[in-house]
């Protein structure tokens, strides 16, 4: 018997729904990674790549691996033993970028901010100016917490003290819009599996000229997998073998992108806000609690609060189990405190959001606590 | 538009062409990497991987990332700097594994052997015992030049100086039976898009004990990916969160080993060795000679040389351009000297051969060559 998975509504921090646009992409033949068909399919996922991260660096490309891969790829090359690297840390994700440096000899400092707060850029700043640095490595979009970082005082006091600027927005890219030249951010990597909404398994990520000069410089050497120099062979004019790249994951990765700008990133943002703001209502009136003010939430993945007596195994459960929707448990310092809601690139809809307050209703209700269920959902849909 | 591939007969040294049941199962809906109905996929994923590998490792797993991402897996956890590695290197992917453990600062003593013919394993014996080793490092199915590596006179060696011993399996695995835990592998690593006729962008690996030994007690920081540590959380019995696991990649390799376990690994080893066998009696009709004698050439993969006069691009061109198969060049010091011809997995079969001989005579006929095709075929149908 082939394998048939149930009917998941993924509404958590990820994976997100795909398209079925999507979906069937992938089970296209496959070409060979040096076709000459192929080869103008990886071309326009680089270029529309570019845009999606507000860059015209060369070096843009899905890495093949998920966005862990792509932050080694990031830390591997621009870090060199004993730099002094600045890495925001206000989540779990922050956590891994420090421990990522750390790993390849890094002397990390840690600007910490309580999980579900937001990074106060200025300590960031201060951080940078306290030493000679020459690494400066922040979450974007911190997917454990839901909170959104002001990558603008970051970028600016990074250039200024000669420092690169590595950002993760494996959870913003093709969320919002991102302008990461017109920033100053050196290289950043992201996921397909959030707001693209294609499958997990590759890393967009981008690699500025500044930040290419410190890779070929760098005395420590690079894992081969990793290796800009490499990457550079295929990714760029030459198309030469480095890997044999994940073909039916990049056709997967050009559908999406076909509706990416299709949809129009202005119009895809604001898409996500609704979403967002639309959720926001109903919880109000079920009486559910954001972890993030709005002023600095993500508006793809909102972090909310148990209330007091709810059993984070219990209501997750019913979700899943009588609502066959997923939503994400809390990470690290919130574990069994919060849930989370992905409402990210083709989820982030409105019936969706319909659909969830609904399980979240009912699974309130089925622990004791009486909601106005029919009122959330008013509340929702009329903005 | 969406993208429509050209229909190409993938016969080169991989991607090889995958059955539609395979391509189907990618584009079914996602679910969670944690999702209670995905993990018993998992599980069976992993368990056939056993049985594939030969091997009752706990830790045999799909990373990931493609096969070059499961050889820096092995490297980065069984290597130490200063460490004594004894590589065979007789073709391109040899060079590989020596380059990424000099990357780890691992000690390289490289035995060679020219591009096309065997590695003599009492040469690898030999330098195994000439110092203290703490690992040797071989690839079993030289995918550069088709040259098969007899794997248990180093296996034994190898366990003998208390030396681990890893072997690169990306072109064997699923080709021919295996059977590492009885000859003494300690690590291997493969990859889905050669005879498992999934697409690329997996890794299957397996450290056994003795490797996790070493990993746990390596003293050198493990790049965050590939720690076998944190890669048991997930892949382990805990399932706890590493990475986003890319789901629809699972879901196309578990419909590939369905098909594995379906036709049974003799039959299919059997399979492999008909059709490199059925090859081999057409291109000898064909005047076309082999690189590698059968006695150590790989089935799954056939090297041949050019006869004189015959230009690489224009045959492959041809090949390509008006028969729609895809073969492989020559790589290294062979370039443009042969070319390579993969019949894997869902390849490897009678009607490609017929195929790939016509194209090939064809070929040659479009060059000014006189060739029997009628006389070629026949050979290669008739056993």
């Amino acid at each position: 018997m082939p394998f048939e998975p149930p009917e998941v509504l993924l509404l958590g921090p990820g994976p997100s729904p795909t398209s079925v646009v999507v979906q069937r992409a992938q089970s296209l033949p496959l070409l060979g990674h040096l076709d000459p068909a192929f080869v103008p399919l990886l071309d326009q996922v680089q270029a529309r790549l570019r845009i999606l991260f507000g860059t015209t660096n060369a070096l843009t490309l899905p890495i093949a691996g998920t966005g862990t891969a792509g932050m080694e790829a990031l830390v591997a090359n621009l870090v060199t033993r004993g730099d002094r690297v600045v890495v925001g840390v206000h989540g779990v994700f922050g956590q891994r970028f420090a421990e990522a440096v750390r790993r390849r000899a890094g002397v990390v400092v840690e600007v910490r901010a309580d999980f579900g707060t937001a990074l106060a850029p200025d300590a960031v700043v201060r951080a940078i100016e306290a030493g000679p640095t020459s690494l400066c490595c922040v979450v974007h979009a911190e997917t454990s917490t839901g909170v959104l970082t002001d990558l603008a005082p970051i970028a600016s006091a990074a250039r200024a003290a000669g420092a690169l600027f590595a950002v993760d927005c494996v959870t913003s890219l093709a969320g919002m819009e991102l302008a990461f030249d017109q920033l100053g951010v050196d290289a950043a990597f992201s996921g397909t599996q959030k707001c693209l909404s294609a499958p997990p398994g590759l890393s967009p990520v981008t690699f500025s000229p500044r930040a290419l000069a410190k890779a070929a410089s760098n005395p420590d050497p690079v894992p081969f997998y990793f290796d800009t120099k490499l990457l550079t062979g295929y990714f760029g004019p030459d198309r030469a073998y480095h890997y044999t790249a994940p073909i039916s994951m990049i056709y997967a990765l050009a559908a999406a992108l076909d509706l990416v700008f299709e949809e129009g990133l202005a119009a895809r943002a604001a898409r996500h806000r609704d979403a967002a703001a639309a959720l926001r209502r109903g919880l109000a009136v079920l009486g559910l609690e954001p972890l993030v003010p709005t002023a600095y939430a993500t508006p793809m993945l909102t972090t909310i609060r148990y209330p007091v007596g709810i059993d984070d195994r219990a209501f997750r459960g019913h979700v899943r189990n009588v609502h066959c929707i997923e939503i994400g448990g809390g990470l690290g310092s919130l574990a069994g405190k919060v849930f989370r809601v992905g409402l990210m690139g083709h989820g982030a809809r409105l019936p969706n959001v319909l659909r969830a307050l609904a399980a979240f209703g009912d699974a309130l209700t089925a622990a004791g606590v009486r909601v106005d269920l029919a009122a959330a959902l008013a509340a929702a849909r009329t903005g």
